[in-house]
């Protein structure tokens, strides 16, 4: 007999199938069993139309009745568009519910579920809890901080280094590994780099893919350097954002601004205020970011705790040099138990090359 | 019906079995296979004793006659102290060999082959070769090289760092990464380190496991500007080396030797030149030399092409700096295309963190 695991992970397979069809939902699944037989399957398609639940109780009909539910998100409880489903659920007579997740909102977590069990359904709740919360975790973020979600992403020898001594970095990776950000591009709603690497490698920062959406286009940049003839100021390719410090060049600000980009003032004196930049892009409903600084600005990010997720593609190769720069820098934290700690961490493998990834464990959290 | 693979993978964990018990002889293991049916399985067990093959044909008995043998080395082929193994296949009526990988040493590699052949025995060569090679890597180098099989060990976190800018170090990787490295202390003939390393952290240098064998412990050390209280140069539970240059410190000799410490002079004006230090090991049998030295010793030896193998502990962590300390230093080679290549390369999971195991391309190699 099939165990809770086996259900729920049929249902976060079919939730994860509709990857970028369900925004701004989060991607849910549903299966339906009743004497040991799968009654009904269902996934939320797209906004607008009917919760995962409702699509799976439709596909059992009468045989919902007396059956178990799974569902990859805590049935919600409000009368939206669509009726609460918690409510579908217990009217189509089913007797247990188990649920991967509670709502991510702390406001209404609880809140299904409290009706379920308020109709006499037994609950079991964390089957598959942290899949189904990395499922929708740019969601979960934004719908309750109302910030981005950061991912940084960095290519690196296996000795960390992201250029020789000489700065040559072409390539590190493979074409594999350098598909694979550009997918990642594309499924940010921006990327962000330091004004240094505007400079020295000119990138035009687009999702160089089939179907590719581009990002948004992000510059820390506190004096204004960046080249008027850079790709990013001109190419037109995508929207540039140019986050800047107190200390600007007004003059710059105005060309850049010819030129079509925009020019954000923060509250940072010498540097870039990253709280303000975060805020910004979130007031602006950019739900997810993409740093791909150099050593300087993802240390930045990763000292202000700003990092939701890490993603590190490692060549099997050593470089070596005391001079050579690595993919964090900045100064550093001083004690090795104040090291950032990364959960849930794993390395795949990608065309030659390795692929990390991990959560940054936030003050305060358990592992 | 079970494929080569299948039986070479049973005669190679027959051989992996007897892992620490057959030197100075390789590991090998060997299954005789007749109508589908295995008929033999034998192992070389310890030196002086019966080769793999004999153990199986001897197992086998007359149901060897028509049989396929597998064997993870090429059978000897010359009168030791126990007769050519390839000759007692040919009596046994044994009708096809297949054979993992070529006798290491090229000037009888392929004369055990040429053996069977020549008494009209079906041969197959490179079932599992790397996996064979793999496991008696030491043996295989020693064998052909009279130099030590060089392993080159770090643990950082995942940005390279072995400390922080403060060069607190204490701890990145967990215990259970901490003992893998005991255990391959424990398997390797010595280990060395830099004097840098000695004056920092005055580390015993030994295997800290039950029934660990300690290594010899040998110090790069151009002007012996070692300290004489230091654990290696008195603690007497394993002997010490100290490799030094030209412009040693005469009395500081006197006074490490009187402590019990042998200190051997290389060539090098400046540095320990490292082709006499491999050298002097080679001609004093020690096969196999684990490094854990700082990034800059760890750098001279991937710079000379020195490296047989890359252990690589990575922690889960962050811990960023640019002047934190990394595992490669040195000035590092210039271009990436430079950079030396690991083949092979895997990572496992160790407690919380992550292993890395791979094997430098050697110029002029094929991947």
């Amino acid at each position: 007999m099939p165990n809770h695991e086996f259900y729920m992970d049929l249902a976060l397979s079919n939730a994860q199938a509709m990857k970028g069809q369900t925004d701004p939902n989060p991607l849910v699944g549903s299966v339906i069993v009743n004497d040991n037989r799968i009654v009904g399957v269902g996934s939320h398609l797209k906004a607008g139309e009917p919760h995962a639940e409702i699509h799976a109780l439709r596909m059992a009909g009468e045989l919902a009745r007396g059956g178990t539910i799974y569902v990859t998100l805590e049935p919600c409880s409000h009368f939206g568009r669509t009726g609460p489903c918690a409510l579908a659920i217990i009217e189509a007579g089913i007797q247990k519910a188990v649920i991967a997740t509670l709502d991510p909102n702390p406001l209404v977590a609880g809140n299904g579920v409290k009706m379920l069990e308020d109709a006499g359904i037994e609950v079991v709740i964390g089957i598959r809890r942290e899949e189904s919360r990395r499922l929708n975790e740019v969601f979960n973020k934004f719908i309750v901080e109302k910030q981005p979600f950061v991912t940084l992403k960095a290519a690196s020898t296996l000795d960390g280094k992201i250029a020789t001594h000489a700065l040559d970095s072409k390539w590190i990776t493979s074409e594999e590994a350098r598909t694979d950000v550009h997918q990642l591009r594309s499924e940010n709603m921006a990327i962000l780099v330091g004004v240094g690497t505007v400079i020295e490698d000119d990138p035009s920062l687009t999702a160089r893919i089939p179907n590719g959406r581009n990002p948004l286009r992000i510059v820390m940049d506190s004096k204004l350097r960046i080249p008027l003839q850079s790709k990013v100021a001109t190419d037109g390719l995508a929207d540039t954002w140019i986050f800047t410090s107190q200390q600007y060049d007004r003059q710059k600000k105005t060309e850049l601004e010819r030129l079509g980009a925009i020019v954000i003032e923060t509250s940072g004196k010498e540097r870039v205020d990253l709280d303000d930049l975060l805020q910004y892009l979130g007031n602006h409903s950019i739900s997810s970011l993409f740093i791909e600084g150099g050593g300087t600005v993802n240390a930045a990010f990763l000292e202000k705790g700003a990092i939701d997720k890490v993603v590190l593609y490692f060549a099997p190769k050593l470089i070596g040099g005391k001079q050579a720069p690595t993919f964090l820098e900045g100064s550093g934290f001083e004690l090795m138990k104040d090291a950032v700690e990364l959960d849930h961490g794993e390395f795949t493998k990608i065309g030659k090359d390795f692929k990390f990834t991990g959560y940054p464990r936030k003050k305060g959290e358990d592992s």
